[in-house]
């Protein structure tokens, strides 16, 4: 193990639980039932998700903190990463898992979704900066196969899925983060049909390394006269070197400016690249002109899962490293036992101690229960029609910015949990916790802020369709809750999840009158608490399914359903109460952030 | 500016607000006219501000991003730090600022602690890790004062007020951390009446380093023989280096074992120390055998004041940079504006940026009150006599784990707020926030961990007395209520705080009969969240406070005046309705983490 010296422990997730949520919860195999994903079998599901586990064990682990220490640089225009890199993307390609999502007719193997889901939260809990490589390049891929023209399918793809060329999403721009509609980089159109690429990403993960022969960026660009705004926006596929006519590699003008050094999350190269600095950058449009925000979405949804899905991974892998210690390190006596001769406890004997390591726990289990239930959403509107279609698609996109944000925000506290177990030691590079807590902390800011989230969720997704996304989740969530209510152990948590929801209703009401009396602004100045309560809301659902499961099954370890309950009753006494803070704010007539002159806040 | 080209800003704490809280809130500068604090007048006190700050501007801030790039480390048997920490040490002690707060009659000059609090605030803002040498020394010079026979004095005090000599307190042990009744470090007594020290600390704060001539460690041990526990635990003075029979510094047989490389606060050394292996080791013990625990308080006392000052501290230079750059960077519109063809507006005029800025604000500022107002206290009971020195002890009693833990635990989250206001930048080692984020999580953790602040506040200090600290605290800020309910424009938040501290009361007496009814454990059992709570309600009280100041003041500036209305209608909009879910899980019957078999934590 080349992690020198550093305590880790030896175990970053649960198999487990993860099963449990894949096949007893979701029930996710079923999904095999339906043409689209009929060439898999449980068998094979369960084989899939065993290779990731050997694979993350083997390429991944033990390279997590190395990964840390050595961070990329930037020599000779090049981004030098650790060498390992290589040898993931190599092994996924070979083993199919770059493609193991994509459709059979571009040599995709049609996986469900939430399994490759679950396979990337083993990924990412062994080490995070170990597996973006990989997820970047299914997502790069995703858009060729869906929105390009087939003759870009033979191109990009089997390289791309090989794990010999990586893909991008090239979005950010040193004047458009946030706001993307600012884009600048230019595109203008040649007598080939092809585009000349000109302008600088910011901020591009994986935008260039020595892991690879080739990047391949899906970038944005303005169409020279294309309107201003988002509606002027159009992708294009930029490889960093292009096939020229003797179908040889050669300089696409694609340049690295520069690598960013950043407080954690070190394994990944995150570039500043220059585009068509000698004018000589070219691009294929994807689809049509001035489309390509609405492309670029598709992607952004599903890493917008997949970041939340890894605030919580890393969270995992702190849990179960403190949890480790928590169970070894002897300090204090119980508070009812005052002799001081008598041997010190292990400190998971401590309340506090339990709490905090239950905070853990419930937090990432919940969430990536809410992960996959979003994956299994999107596999389920693959495979449905009609009104069904529209009902999947709905909730998936209203839950997204939730599925994003509440793990990228809580990840922030609960690996600063995992710190606070370790004392001390926690603060020092010699214990693993204090990388998570640094490695997290990006998960709040890429694939939009908190603040957009919250915006896309109230300003956006609430109010889509006459609120029907909303009604579709009251509908999900209160067939939970209906069920819970008739067992004695889950029906008080039911009662209080239904009148929170109510609740939920009436404030969402309030708001919208919010909207009329005072306008948008009002409306949405505490965007970022509404989307607060919302995740605690739906994590508190996620529990209440978990502990309907327990109650269904009879096949399930009682020890194991007795830990469930446990959890769902530390949620619904620690957790759910945080709520009532959110509604009386956010019920409030006061407004403090809107009309008010900035100067004084000095 | 030798700070790597790293985004910094140019303030790091105000000046004003700080004057505001010194001349006008506290008017602490009245303080003179008791006879200890006589020599001083407000001139004076003044001018030790400016020079404090003067100082902070060329000695500290300059080398904040420096001291984080480049560790201490273990060469040679030493400890190698950052070189500018020798001039600091040397010019604070020339210009008299380590013997600030000492006695006269030991060569101090008697001043106000409130002032050389308000100082070490402005040093810790400019730069944490740089202050603490000076911060530590004057501690432990402090406990010599207090405690040590008079003939240690002039030994150790003039090289420790001259900056010569660094002053530590030695607790810490691999297996006595938070349970320090397990020191195991001895000591025996020699026939000459010193003693011979053998045993290892880990964690000590500037435990050595090549910035000074000799390290002077306050260190608990057992004398042989002594019971066991807190009541068997003696204090010493071991130094680094001891003199000899001629005079001259000889070594002490304290070794440096090793220094630990941390997440961050990287600037100040902490040591692992190994006393007296090679038999030789020699200290002069404190006061009487077995009472070295209640001495250590006294620092400890100080210390946590220090550490809840520091959290402030940081976060206030943090604040600073990302108020800078809230003002600086141009990104999106206003949600009422859609067109894309108009210039983006700075970002400080989005709501959600406002709502960062404000809690950053709410919190330093706030914070600051209330480490004032302890020094205060502190002070004041210093002057009196009698009942009023029991009351103002009593309230320091009570004060001072909460002014240790909110500060700690909220810093991490107003750190966390700058990040999040830069965006990606954010991220970045090219701008300070994230290392600001980096240093003050050490805060929740050393002086205490928060948990052990929970049970001495709950534990300890509500029940002491037969809760007279309660009630007198309650008198003082029912005063601040009163003043505050006469005026229309602090009246509603009196009411607010009038009924919260009514709900205290009453979750109290709740918590009083679970401590009869299921025992200490369940009692204590949310301790943490209690002080948490506790917490709010008191740095609710001090923004009441700073709004009384400034409906009594008719030389305030107004625009001042409505900044600081604004900032507590921030807080009790958005920070005390966080009580709510507190107080909803402190009034539960349900115990989740009392009673629960550890196993089930998985």
């Amino acid at each position: 193990m080349s992690n020198n010296n550093v305590f880790l422990g030896d175990k970053y997730y649960s198999r487990e639980h993860l099963d449990f949520l894949l096949f007893d919860v979701l029930k996710a195999d079923t999904i095999i039932k339906y043409d689209y994903f009929s060439d898999h079998d449980k068998e094979a599901l369960q084989m899939y998700i065993d290779a990731t586990d050997q694979f993350a064990k083997e390429y991944l682990f033990p390279y997590v903190v190395e990964m840390d220490r050595k961070q990329p640089e930037l020599v000779d225009g090049r981004i030098r990463v650790h060498q390992i890199h290589k040898n993931i993307m190599r092994v996924s390609g070979e083993n199919g898992w770059i493609s193991v999502s994509a459709a059979k007719e571009v040599g995709g193997l049609q996986m469900p979704s939430v399994f490759s889901t679950a396979a990337s939260f083993i990924l990412g809990a062994a080490n995070y900066s170990g597996c973006v490589f990989v997820g970047l390049t299914m997502g790069a891929a995703h858009l060729i196969e869906v929105f390009a023209d087939k003759k870009y399918h033979n191109l990009y793809l089997p390289k791309m899925f090989s794990g010999e060329w990586q893909g991008t999403m090239a979005l950010t721009e040193p004047g458009a983060g946030s706001s993307l509609s600012d884009v600048v980089t230019t595109a203008e159109k040649l007598e080939d049909g092809s585009y000349k690429i000109s302008g600088q990403k910011i901020f591009i993960s994986c935008g260039d390394s020595d892991a690879v022969d080739n990047v391949v960026h899906l970038l944005l660009a303005r169409v020279k006269g294309a309107p201003a705004g988002t509606k002027g926006i159009s992708m294009f596929i930029v490889p960093r070197e292009r096939i020229n006519d003797n179908g040889v590699l050669v300089g696409n003008d694609v340049i690295s400016a520069g690598v960013y050094h950043k407080m954690g999350y070190k394994g990944a190269p995150i570039a500043h690249l220059i585009f068509g600095e000698n004018d000589n950058c070219r691009g294929a449009l994807v689809g049509e002109e001035n489309k390509g925000l609405s492309y670029m979405f598709q992607m952004m949804n599903e890493a917008r899962i997949s970041v939340g899905l890894h605030a919580a991974s890393i969270s995992s892998a702190a849990y179960y490293a403190s949890l480790k210690y928590a169970n070894e390190r002897l300090q204090g006596r119980k508070t009812t036992e005052k002799n001081p001769e008598l041997p010190q406890t292990a400190i998971i004997n401590h309340a506090d101690i339990k709490r905090l390591l239950l905070f853990q726990k419930t937090f990432v289990e919940g969430s990536l229960c809410l992960e996959l239930q979003c994956s299994y959403y999107a596999d389920m509107e693959r495979v449905s029609d009609g009104n069904e279609k529209e009902k999947y698609n709905t909730l998936l996109e209203l839950l997204t910015p939730v599925a994003k944000s509440y793990p990228a925000e809580m990840s922030n506290f609960s690996t600063s949990a995992a710190i606070q177990i370790f004392g001390g030691y926690g603060f020092t590079k010699d214990f693993i916790a204090e990388q998570y807590y640094r490695e997290t902390r990006i998960h709040a800011i890429h694939e939009g802020t908190t603040a957009i989230h919250g915006l896309d969720l109230l300003g956006r997704k609430v109010a889509m369709n006459n609120g029907k996304a909303v009604q579709y989740l009251m509908q999900e969530i209160m067939q939970t809750v209906g069920y819970a209510k008739q067992y004695e152990n889950t029906k008080e948590n039911a009662l209080v999840l239904e009148k929170k929801l109510e609740q939920l209703h009436s404030l969402t009401l309030h708001l919208m009158g919010v909207s009329q009396k005072e306008g948008i602004e009002a409306y949405l100045s505490d965007a970022t608490l509404y989307l607060e309560l919302f995740g605690i809301l739906v994590l508190g659902w996620q529990w209440l399914k978990m502990t309907n499961t327990c109650n269904k099954s009879t096949t399930l370890d009682n020890e194991f359903k007795e830990s469930k309950f446990l959890c769902c009753n530390y949620f619904f006494e620690y957790e759910i109460p945080k709520t009532e803070g959110l509604f009386t704010r956010l019920q409030s007539e006061k407004r403090v952030t809107v009309n008010v002159d900035a100067a004084l806040i000095d």
